[in-house]
């Protein structure tokens, strides 16, 4: 029920859990990327049930994350591929994954690395402003409405911020 | 259950959404990241209950993500603040962010603009590699085993890979 009411959030990180927030969802995406494209492959691989992958894959296609094509006519069987627009929630998957090996390592390490296709040498992610190039931080970012549509959501977040900033 | 499966899991995906993955998670970090830091503006401003709430908070506590700093004396009141373990989740938000400005609009643009503190200049997200400083993306990258301790976890996945590039 919460989510209807997130749907329409005037919030993009919101919008976007809605449809990939679903615990399974970003770990069927991270095998798609890795190239499990099978239904079969990636319900073994995730360790899942045939009924929560059939309607989590269902939900990417709905929403044009991944497509059905067809590799085999008989019997009929399906792989699902990454459309441009589940392509790029690569860079999500690469922020969670890059997180977790800085913050959550067991003392072994990155369990796996990613590498440049074209040089083969190991990629350390980093996220910066396309124009200037600097790295994005929490401390040196700051927001502003972007759309006078979400004015309304806007001022019940800086009545929240105020409250926050209250000297008591 | 699978939770506790998937906290060991020979993928920093799965360890990071084992943490914050939990639907509400990433909007309260969300909100702390815009500044609503304590627990009534919070709540309120989410629109979840108290229970969920606390819930929510206790597990970031627990993992360090954010810390309970007192602001008032009497009655004891608490604000949370990321820690700098919490601050650099900042990209995953962003990342998510972006990709629902971009997919998800709805014909009114991004409700939410971020800014350079410094510049005032509007941020436009990219990935890159630190060394080379290029763009990451799905079609440029390529995996492999990162620690000899994820070997059989890593066997499983080219298991996985080579049904779906299977000849039928």
């Amino acid at each position: 029920m919460q989510r209807t009411h997130f749907e329409e959030a005037a919030c993009s990180v919101a919008r976007t859990l809605n449809l990939i927030g679903e615990w399974w969802t970003p770990l069927i995406l991270r095998d798609i990327f890795y190239g499990v494209r099978r239904f079969d492959a990636l319900r073994e691989h995730l360790g899942i049930s045939r009924k929560v992958l059939t309607n989590r894959l269902g939900v990417l296609v709905e929403h044009e994350i991944v497509k059905k094509v067809l590799y085999q006519e008989n019997p009929k069987r399906y792989e699902y591929q990454l459309t441009e627009r589940g392509q790029e929630l690569f860079p999500v998957i690469v922020t969670l994954m890059n997180w977790g090996d800085k913050w959550l390592a067991d003392g072994a390490g990155s369990p796996v690395v990613l590498l440049d296709r074209e040089t083969g040498q190991p990629i350390q992610p980093k996220l910066v402003a396309a124009d200037s190039g600097r790295e994005i931080t929490y401390e040196g970012v700051t927001v502003e409405l972007g759309n006078e549509k979400y004015a309304a959501a806007w001022e019940q977040l800086q009545q929240a911020r105020a409250i926050s900033n209250r000297k008591m």
